[in-house]
């Protein structure tokens, strides 16, 4: 690609081409209201097309360098690099500035500070980069620190959940891929067969993959696929062959529409005898019905984590295991928007509001047997919770 | 996917998977002599896994949250997440710390300089995050700043070549999906018909992508096409119907085993009646080839540039046009390897060095009628340039 098209294919490979869909837009009003507890007179962040606060506040979705977004109560400015000035017209609803488009987006960011105020305190989120900062203290700036970007983004208006529905249902048919895959393959001494061959971890992998490619959507590094023992080994990325009668478990989490993460996972098994997999899914399956049935407003995160892991334990799983260990060695559940991990968790007391969107995974591991893991999309509503992209269970996986 | 398994999937999704090529080995002997040079003590960076350098650096493919590495004369230290702690051990070189891990990378950073060093100047990328910086100073380093990473990630070791010239063959196996859709289309009146439906461009990006994924690679957001008019426009991420006769432009770069990206482009027209395209097509194959012919070892990066818009002016076209005009409208390449964009750039002073690998990618573009740019992706040699995942050029698609 061109030094000028990174954008471009941010916008295009992600899915935001999709013409039935708009982008969300962004309430700045939480800035102003982070100004005016601070005190501050204006809100910069500086960062490149990975950073997801950036794509959240200004919906431009960048070059893979750095430019900034000046925020004060005139409204935003973007510091486009100059190449991208028109895709930054088209997609950032606010002033676009390509001036001294050469400089370092800190020194760009300041010039725009000294334009419009008369100094004083800039918040900026935590994670600015060191130069930025620097470049906005030597101007005579105090930086100060603040979280009102991520707190914004936890609570989901109707267009990202569009977005986030849409990219659930990609998910769903990789799943649903991986489901056929599994139910036409055939059991052969200690391996599953499809199609002539072995049937492996990283084969099932690229077969989800391509099925969400060519619903819009990309995999985004993110596809994982364990079988047996390495279920359990919850970074497995090797290319395990996959056996009969052990557990495989899917845990699909694409790209899609203007940036929106989705997060599905299914555990299948194929020719089971019954046995630890059988017990582990109904233990698993009851657990996340406990957690769907937890989530409503008001409802502390942390109690859908306890009743979660309660109910494990109700079946007799170590509900608090360490990773290696047999049980349930991992949190029920996080948010998910543009970044595929954001608030709020289902460790924190944050009380859940309508508009959180958090995933539901219970899941069990045995590293000598496999492990299972079932997981939903929910988004918070006035009196409980809707999954998005609603996908089957099933033990066995269905045909086609 | 659970809050401990991002960096699995990663590794995963991006073809780590793939057994029979290990992963690059880093040579840190760089950070020494930028250490001696500075008289600093140790070489600090925080990041996620969306930093290339860290990536680099580490080889860890890492979670989407902040960890931390630390080098001093005695080697390299790894602040993982006590939850990647495997995967940190697995695929790190050097000592993996999971001491205090629930507090901010800057803050485990400094634990280990305060444990390793008597103090100094601390070497940090520009972009590290600023709280870590305020961190390291806080406690009584001073935080200077290097490029030294930047330099060495430009000159590639033959492991990393192999990498690049893996993805780079899924980046021609997704142009052949490409060309044989175009080659299997049919003109109808204004538009092209493939499958009983208009061939679009986001219809055709999705059969590029499927590709890329079926291959073990990922598009990663980047694959651009562009028919007509809508190839002049950089950005362009619409669903343009494609046309009868107009030019069809393909830009992919996958990312690939251990993180390494490729990129190809081909420019093809479906039914042609010569006129603008054929010309331009003349002209841009020309300046290819003069650009390949550039390259060799001791020549500055930009006179690649100067050469290919040169040849490119003898067809006629304008070598230096702004973007929205009629011409060549960016620069003639860029390096390529764990970023899709990194040094040195074709518009630098930069001297070629074997191991550069740099895309080579003349263009021409006018608003009213389309563009062409064709692209290989080469690696310096002693005595003159490589193409990797060498892919036929051809004006008219060729049936599969």
């Amino acid at each position: 690609m061109t030094d000028r098209q990174s954008g471009s294919s941010t916008a295009g490979g992600d899915g935001s081409t999709d013409p039935a869909i708009p982008a969300p837009e962004t309430n700045l009003d939480v800035l102003d209201e982070a100004l005016s507890d601070a005190d501050a007179v204006a809100f910069v962040h500086v960062g490149d097309r990975f950073d997801d606060d950036l794509r959240y506040l200004t919906r431009f979705s960048g070059p893979d360098r750095e430019y900034a977004f000046v925020y004060t109560s005139e409204g935003g400015v973007l510091c486009a690099p100059s190449l991208f000035e028109a895709q930054a017209r088209r997609e950032f609803d606010g002033e676009v500035r390509t001036a001294n488009a050469g400089d370092p987006a800190g020194v760009r960011a300041r010039a725009v500070l000294d334009d419009l105020t008369d100094g004083g305190t800039i918040l900026a989120p935590q994670s600015i980069p060191h130069d930025a900062a620097v470049y906005l203290e030597r101007g005579g700036y105090d930086v100060a620190s603040t979280d009102a970007v991520a707190a914004a983004r936890a609570v989901k208006t109707d267009a990202e959940l569009d977005c986030l529905r849409r990219v659930q249902r990609a998910a769903a048919a990789g799943m649903r891929r991986a489901e056929a895959v599994l139910a036409d393959s055939t059991p052969e001494g200690e391996e599953l067969r499809w199609e002539g061959d072995t049937l492996t971890t990283e084969r099932l992998r690229r077969e989800v993959n391509a099925e969400l490619a060519a619903r819009g959507a990309t995999d985004a590094g993110n596809t994982v696929v364990g079988a047996g023992p390495t279920c359990a080994d919850l970074h497995y990325t090797g290319t395990a062959a996959i056996r009969p009668g052990e557990t495989v478990l899917l845990d699909i989490s694409p790209r899609g529409p203007h940036g929106y993460y989705g997060d599905l996972s299914r555990t299948y098994v194929v020719d089971s005898d019954g046995g630890w997999e059988r017990r582990a899914y109904v233990a698993v399956e009851s657990a996340l019905d406990v957690a769907l049935s937890t989530v409503e407003p008001g409802v502390p995160a942390r109690t859908v984590h306890a009743e979660t892991a309660a109910e494990l334990a109700a079946y007799g799983f170590d509900p608090d295991a360490a990773e290696g260990e047999a049980g349930f060695t991992h949190g029920a559940g996080h948010g998910v928007g543009l970044s595929l991990h954001e608030g709020p968790s289902l460790r924190e007391g944050t009380e859940l509001r309508p508009g959180h969107v958090v995933t539901l995974e219970p899941g069990v591991y045995d590293p000598e047997r496999g492990g299972v893991r079932l997981e939903e999309l929910v988004v918070v509503t006035d009196d409980g919770c809707e999954i998005l992209g609603e996908y089957p269970r099933s033990f066995a996986p269905r045909e086609e």
